[in-house]
């Protein structure tokens, strides 16, 4: 689970790492009929990615620990957990990159999934990622019990009330102008969903109490919230080679942001906000919370 | 679970109805945000369709009952499965009919999902549909160790190396001949991994023992094969009223099918022979298995 005495970024780095091991060994070989699909899959998969998903579960995992489990079965479970949310992450990237969505070229420095293969096979690879997340959270060496509540958990953040759910929304939005409640509802759907499942799901197969679920329920919205806020931020800031993504694009495609609603200044302040809001909520899980304060300033201060 | 004594006819038109009516009650109301998305996720899966996979769910579900499992929590459990079936079935209907894959407007007499509402929603409700059908599944009232097992059968049978899989093969295989184990490999991926999930599923929630496990496998293998083969000879014998999609459309994309592969004759004699497996199969079930039998009788001679 990493020394809790690693610098931040030592930490971070190592959890990415670990999460991209994990998913090599799930994702079937390159050579598995049909190889052109799974050479897909892998493309969409590995190799780049902040990983933060992954980092959510582990960290959470880490506040959650919980005395009578066995650490390797927790750390396997951890670590299938973590694949799960990236897999889904991987797979809703491939889908919103698409010509009848958002048509990009480009995400994390590299051609699209469909430009790099074709539109068929993107959606394809796609397709397949979802119920491989849903194969490896089962297999999860932990009671079935609560392998079944992680799995409800995951499939409703990742369904029409949650993620899914807020790309349809964001869709419909481009051109509108939205409140802020609306443009809220619609993030709280779209990123909020999964990040939060991450924290959650770190919980749940820790074993967390309820007292920590509560704790990890709210910092986890906040924290959701605020990685919009900051993307919307940095969509206007950075620029495009920064991003690893076409900057600027939220503009050019006159899509409603907090940066277009709120200003700047005020979106800036708003994300600050949510940081400590975050932060409160921890308090109660005391010092094995740490690596969640720290992503939760990560996910605010970050510059891509 | 329906008297055992109806027409066979009459018990696949009530075990349509059971499961529409679980669907309709499963899937989120037409108003829940996002309204648009939740009314192409109804128009997708409810109104219509055969309802094959749902009466092989509960036909097993028969063939296999447990003394001492609950026969009300049974039930409710057959229900979820047969309706997590459809909502896979339905969500792959929906991606296939995309402009970037077959291209069809017409389902099931309908227009389909992309040309009712738009591209974007057709492809968001698919990638909805997904993640409800795990839930459902989840949701069944049994053992959650036995949960756990249904939800890795379904996710393999709907993943890359299944549904998915051999949905991407039958893509690459357009305008190429393929040898006829080719071909049988592609359908028994694209076709036959959910059929048989369908079964294996029934036995599963129904406390199936290994020797009736056995048995349904080597049904569901020979019923999934059989599906495909009176697929292709409808494909070309059948008109498009009568299909409710249109007819012909095989031999018009150059795709190869067991008619282009062994001829009309050859074909109809395969899917005999495969209908002969199945009986041979079911016959250690006895006569709780009678459905089955009923079903691979009907899978062979349906006329659409």
């Amino acid at each position: 689970m990493g020394d809790t005495r690693a610098e931040f970024g030592d930490w971070l780095k190592a959890r990415a790492q670990q999460v991209e091991s994990v998913l090599d060994e799930l994702l079937p070989e390159p050579a598995t009929l049909p190889p052109h699909l799974h050479e897909a899959m892998r493309y969409a998969v590995l190799g780049s990615g902040k990983r933060i998903r992954a980092a959510l579960v582990y960290a959470a995992g880490e506040a959650s620990l919980t005395p009578g489990i066995s650490a390797s079965a927790q750390e396997i479970a951890l670590d299938h957990a973590a694949a799960a949310v990236e897999l889904i992450h991987a797979y809703s990237l491939v889908h919103d990159d698409l010509p009848c969505m958002d048509d990009d070229d480009l995400r994390r420095g590299k051609p699209t999934v469909h430009v790099q293969y074709d539109e068929a096979t993107a959606m394809l690879a796609g397709d397949a990622l979802q119920p491989l997340a849903f194969e490896v959270l089962s297999q999860m060496p932990i009671a079935p019990a609560l392998t079944v509540q992680a799995t409800v958990l995951l499939a409703r953040a990742a369904g029409s009330q949650g993620m899914v759910g807020g790309q349809a929304i964001d869709c419909a939005s481009v051109g509108r102008s939205l409140t802020r409640e609306q443009l809220q509802q619609m993030h709280v759907m779209k990123t909020g969903a999964m990040l939060e499942a991450s924290v959650l799901l770190g919980g749940i197969v820790a074993g967390a109490s309820s007292t920590v679920r509560a704790g990890l329920e709210t910092y986890a919205q906040a924290v959701g919230l605020a990685f919009q806020v900051a993307d919307d931020i940095l969509d206007v800031t950075a620029d495009t080679a920064t991003l690893g993504k076409t900057a600027g694009k939220d503009e050019a495609s006159n899509k409603p942001t907090y940066v277009s609603l709120l200003g700047l200044g005020d979106a800036r302040s708003l994300s600050l906000e949510l940081r400590d809001t975050a932060h409160t909520a921890l308090r109660p899980l005391g010092t094995a919370s740490g690596r969640l304060a720290e992503l939760a300033d990560f996910i605010v201060g970050r510059d891509r």
